[in-house]
């Protein structure tokens, strides 16, 4: 396997090592490093073997507790082992941490580093979770990419294993776990040899045997604990020397070379970042690109950090320095600084006062990125900034707009750094609807066959299935160091029409990108349905503008709302990475593998929309100016709570990362009622009602597993107040004849999952097969409003508050139900 | 009860306020904070009122990770809530605690700070648990004595409810959580002075409830976590000034102030220790004493450890400090430095970048008492003496002997600074023989009834019931500065007269002072009882020396093994602290609280003990010079295993702080069958074997909880190589004539329980209550020894390795016996 290569995520770019060199794997997966656990799991259940030639015992456990204890017992018994974990998880394997490390045994434990729970739970990245371990004693090594992540899962074994100090190895949740790339695989020649099997047997040696009886875990008493305590200090003193004899070697096998701290810039730079994880990557690039104009700038790259060696650290930090921003992913309410900023400061005053430093840097810390927050090179040129201010700001934040404590550094967003020879392109999706997992594939096929290095980050969030999700791909001839979202695209995908109604899809687009719209109207009459402001981003940005009716091609070839290959045709066809005919053997190559176990009627209906695709790509001719005078409208209705304006509606608009500090509430308490406004939208068909065939028996609103159907009863004579057409039926018991009935739909809330349909069992005498609820596409109905009321009051009436109650989709009024505790009046007030 | 002093200890002292100013108690008692969550749980099952009149509510969980949760959700249903825990049940906690910092919760957890499990589990004291929780957004208060524990209690409940950061109250495990010491106590009216009632309603208002409903404990996305994080920056700045306005009212009520960090010293001291805790009141005593002869230094004793201050560190700080010492009480292996260290380090160092300090002083960090390692103004001392040295060593050591990595700092153990009016007096009990209680009571007695100032300080060890224990208790008219164990006693009390064989209890005797022995031997006749090294120390330190032979007292009186009230009594006779008949005013008023659910007949039983107690007491009169010829022998034989001799023959002897790290393991790994050697010799009275009405049915040995009681059979003429004096009978099954039986007693291991006796069915013809076996006097056997042989010999072979098979009490001859698995020979080889 030597020199392949492979476009992996971090985590099977990590435990494709791990699992490699160990035996034991206790485990209970958390995100974001639940893929670590799930491949060992996976791999041990189909008999992959590590290399020695035995199939690890993968266990779950019935926590991070058990899988620590788990982990320590199988150490004991003189296994190889390790564990996957983070945040919560962590810290339930703390106090056997502390026990596994004051009993110096080789291990380490792969963490995908992720944001502790403090005023809400966060699934995403930081480093709080690795900061607050920081005193077990284990060694924490820091990758920042995803090829690193697989180095350093082979270095920290080896250095464990000679050191006897466990090993934290970590990496960032989801930005390095999760991101897709070109990695050069190691192969089990090259593990093989990282790893010395007379340190192996040295660890079995140590098990609790009975063959050779001793006594560990016991209890000391004032008397020799501080002394027993004290004895580990050589093997600590050791750590820093054996992990760069292990990257020396490592370098040998691999060409890779790594260090303790890694100092990129200029030699005689005076400003000077230190940085773990991604963020040091972002700030090397940003450095790079600043020195061209002559700034003297540089980044100390930091990958042990504990422990901690002031020696490695000053040898790379250049002597010119004079200024130096300490960044970090974790925040410690109360503390002076941030672990890694207290670190740098001590080693740097105690070299000062002992003579072998020339004179205190100023020196400041600050945080970035906390939960995920991206970092990017604007940020990273705004901390480099300022350092170069007469005033440093000490505990600052990047990122955001701190108008309370006003901590915050301001940066220009604009600031970009990209190379012109990166194709970066972004899709915009829906959680399920196959796009990141087209995306997935396209990053393998162009990785793996066209020798390009390839990128793919994919943006999801907490809501997941029926969520947006926003795929972030990036290709080209160099490696690729740009673990951030991309800020400006070559090539945007839009894969569901209903969002340009709500997003600006098309500010990230750069200048004269390509622009690819699913759109259930072709070529010709598209223009009159988008937006004004979007016209004239098209128009001013000079995109080039490409609709695809995917839906309808994907229903002809029997495949419902599975439009994923065909959009991922269109990009490889757009696109122009690979020759068209390539990219189209290659997504069929890749059809083949995925569908594989579907059988061969799937794969061929897929082959047949690869087919047709091309055919049914139309580039839109755009006019020179906007042509209409709509817009999109606000998510939120002008009388929606101010929270649910200033707060809620932004995060819905993906405009969260601009809420400033303020707005945010002390304490994570939040106003309950605001997911009435979050309404996703996200059905292509919505149900309609037939009154006359209904026996209302209230199965469609029973099984609705999103609420959006209400069966209601009232007296007849509201519905003097009732528009036209609004729909019911005489209430079907006897000694009512005044009351009448009426199932009423949430249109906005609907999935289009059919289940309503599935469950009606009404039928009409004429057509035994008709059903009293069917789907109907939602867009025309929209449409339909639009040109009977205007544009912009339809979309609001999509998301406001209450919400709308849509009585069936086919009905152009709406009415307000704010209650179904009582079969209350259907019909209230008129909204709008 | 304004103005009321008591004698408690500090888990006492804490929950005395805890429990008054909280509605919730959620508890899961782990050593050493386990009888502050006792104490709450039996006031509540008695209905003791807090200061709002409710009885609170206390709720042992599954675990302190239950104990947290709970806490958590009664915080939310606005319940003023605590709980108490140490060490590993700590960790535990964790999650929760980031949890309720970042939802901004009042709360105060009290901890009595112990180490966490490393290399050993250890149940002493040290900051280890709460430094590993320092990431969580908690303020960190820290008490250095009983008393200040009990107002810190109170001083940190003010805060947090004003503040809205929760706390963690901590203070030194053991060393103030179990140290019984004079206290003025906060009554009623003082506690609820300090509670601002609307920041109760204003808890309350922040309560989940269905009547305002609200949403907390959300889910945050990148796009908003960042920003909602950074929130809570004014609420942790307002801590200090809040803490210190609470310090101010709290002094204002009670006349005892308190700051953020308090300065002891000359004000233009050059050489300053900075220390929380105890240790800090040992180094302020120790500094105050050294000034005495001019030189300038001085202590800063920090009580708010988070969230840090700069400022209020810096006011406090002498502009004059040239040099400092930070010593902690905790370890993080691979840190350049402990936690406040590190502070410190930085704060100063930003002050001299921003110009608000003059220049930097030389700053170093050290650890002492790692797990209530013993911290004594020697050691203080050591540590001003090291900063006026040219090199200062950095990560030092101070209280042991680090020949590894040599970071210990050497000390002279005899420098003292205790203060000739306070009397120090030193007993040697066994657990559980009531001397520790005895003790408690005298501290009683005298700190509420004398008006002076008392301390009590017990050294238990893991090894509870059966083990030695050492009673410290010190009184005076001046408050008791001094939590370190006496290095140098006026009064010495040996409770087990075994003990003057195995350990050098007249180490700790100063000149002159008063020494008494629980002896079987009077007074006439036990000077030749006692080794020579013991009869040198009486008459080179010209001790006054007394014996009672309190368990022969006892025994007359019906009290068999329960001298405490009978040795007590003589300690008061003998120390002069009350009058004669003052004090056994007291004794008597104590045992009747003390025995009054044991009825009359016992109190009457104590009170006949006490009054023939004087009679009983006895001068030595002490020849000029040492008259025996042999002395202590070694614990273990010369044949014994190196690291049996090294290491735990000293820990036996109580010599294991002398211990040097490199005879520890580095790993916690020791050699098995050390216990061989750890014969701990407790028992007065051993069994006797009468073969001859024996029915052999085994029931002795089978019920012995000390594997003290071993039957074998073995051929006949395996008696022949046996000593003539080897009791057997012929086995008592038919068929095998040739097959004695045996009964083999350990008489090292026997704690004379007398079980072996209670099941006896066996009884001779003529005297149906005579039993096949007896408890019979122990020492008099080994007097008989000794003078056959001699006396070291048969000391060592009552603690040899194998161990010594003492074929029953009364045969002077010994066998080994090793393995118990087949019926060996019971006579194999002849040991001495």
């Amino acid at each position: 396997m030597i020199g392949k290569t492979a476009a992996i995520d971090g985590n099977t770019a990590v435990v494709h090592v791990a699992y490699r060199v160990n035996e034991v794997c206790a485990i209970y997966p958390i995100t974001p490093s639940s893929p670590m656990a799930e491949l060992a799991d996976e791999w041990s259940a189909l008999g992959v073997k590590n290399i020695w030639g035995n199939v690890p015992v993968v266990q779950e456990m019935q926590s991070e507790g058990g899988a620590a204890g788990a982990v320590h017992g199988a150490l004991q018994s003189g296994a190889l082992t390790t564990t996957f974990t983070s945040s919560q998880g962590l810290m339930l394997m703390l106090p056997n941490m502390y026990k596994i490390a004051g009993e110096l045994t080789p291990t380490v434990f792969h963490v995908a580093a992720r944001s502790l729970a403090t005023q809400a739970l966060s699934i995403f990245g930081d480093h709080s979770d690795v900061m607050a371990t920081r005193a077990a004693g284990f060694a924490l090594l820091c990758s920042g990419s995803v090829q690193e992540a697989h180095d350093h899962a082979l270095i920290s074994q080896a250095a464990t294993l000679a050191s006897r100090v466990p090993f934290l190895h970590f990496f960032d949740g989801f930005r390095t776990s999760h991101e897709i790339s070109t990695v050069a695989l190691l192969g089990e020649d090259q593990i093989g040899a990282m790893i010395d099997d007379d340190l192996v047997r040295a660890h079995r040696a140590r098990a609790l045997d009975p063959a050779h009886p001793f006594v560990r875990g016991t209890a000391h008493n004032p008397d020799t604990f501080f002394q027993a305590r004290e004895r580990v200090n050589p093997f600590y003193a050791a750590v820093p020397a054996i992990v760069q004899s292990a990257m020396d070697r490592f370098a040998a096998l691999t060409g890779r070379q790594y260090h303790l701290f890694d100092y990129d810039g200029s030699p005689d730079a005076e400003r000077i970042v230190v940085a773990m994880g991604t963020g040091a990557e972002t700030a090397r690039e940003t450095a790079a690109w600043l020195r061209k104009s002559g700034e003297k700038l540089g980044v100390v790259q930091v990958r042990l950090f504990r422990p901690f060696s002031t020696d490695a650290f000053l040898t790379v930090l250049p002597k010119t320095c004079r200024d130096i921003a300490v960044i970090e992913q974790t925040k410690e309410p109360g503390a002076p600084g941030e672990p890694l900023y207290l670190d740098i400061l001590v080693s740097l005053a105690n070299a000062v006062a002992a003579g072998t430093w020339p004179s205190m840097p100023r020196i400041t810390g600050g945080r970035y990125g906390l939960s995920s927050k991206d970092f990017t090179p604007a940020m990273a040129k705004a901390v480099f900034d300022q350092l170069a201010r007469p005033e440093l700001k000490n505990g600052f934040t990047i990122g955001i707009e701190d108008d309370v404590s006003h901590t915050s550094l301001a940066y220009d967003p604009s600031f970009s750094i990209e190379s012109p020879e990166t194709v970066r392109a972004v899709f915009y999706g829906l959680g399920s609807d196959g796009t990141i997992g087209a995306n997935k594939n396209s990053v393998k096929i162009i990785a793996e066959d066209a020798r390009l290095h390839a990128q793919g980050y994919f943006v999801y969030d907490s809501h997941k299935s029926g969520a947006q999700t926003i795929s972030h791909l990036r290709f080209g001839p160099c490696p690729i160091r740009a673990p951030y979202l991309i800020q400006q695209a070559n090539f945007v995908a839009c894969h569901q029409f209903a969002f340009i109604g709500r997003a600006d899809v098309l500010r990230i687009a750069a200048p004269g990108a390509i622009f690819l719209l699913n759109s259930p109207y072709d070529a010709e009459v598209v223009w009159d349905r988008l937006p004004r402001s979007m016209q004239r981003q098209i128009i001013e940005k000079r995109l080039r503008f490409f609709v695809i009716d995917a839906s309808k091609a994907a229903r002809e070839v029997g495949l419902r709302g599975r439009t994923n290959t065909i959009l991922q045709t269109c990009f490889f066809a757009l696109s122009g990475i690979l020759s068209r005919d390539d990219a189209i053997r290659q997504v069929k190559e890749s059809i083949r593998k995925t569908y594989a176990d579907k059988g061969e009627e799937v794969i061929q209906r897929n082959f047949g929309a690869v087919d047709g695709t091309l055919e049914r790509l139309h580039e839109v001719k755009v006019p020179n100016e906007a042509t209409n005078s709509w817009d999109r409208a606000p998510l939120v209705p002008a009388d929606a709570p101010e929270f649910v304006k200033a707060v809620t509606a932004q995060m819905l608009e993906g405009r969260g990362d601009q809420i400033p500090v303020s707005l945010m509430p002390v304490d994570g308490t939040f106003p309950s009622g605001t997911a009435a406004y979050e309404k996703r939208n996200v059905a292509e068909l919505v149900p309609l009602w037939e009154p006359n065939i209904c026996v209302q028996c209230g199965h469609c609103s029973f099984v609705c597993p999103h609420a959006v159907i209400r069966a209601k009863y009232y007296h007849g004579a509201e519905l003097d107040r009732a528009p036209p057409s609004f729909r019911s039926a005489p209430i079907n018991v006897r000694g009512f004849p005044d009351v009448r009935f009426s199932l009423q739909f949430y249109a906005e809330d609907c999935t289009g999952c059919g289940l309503c349909v599935e469950v009606c069992p009404a039928h009409s005498l004429t057509d035994p097969e008709r059903k009293a609820i069917n789907l109907v596409a939602k867009l025309p109905l929209i449409e339909a409003e639009r040109q009977t009321s205007n544009f912009s009051r339809a979309c609001r009436s999509m998301t406001g508050r209450g919400s709308i109650s849509r009585q069936c989709a086919e009905c152009s009024s709406s009415n307000r139900c704010s209650s179904s505790r009582a079969p209350a009046p259907a019909v209230a007030k008129r909204r709008i």
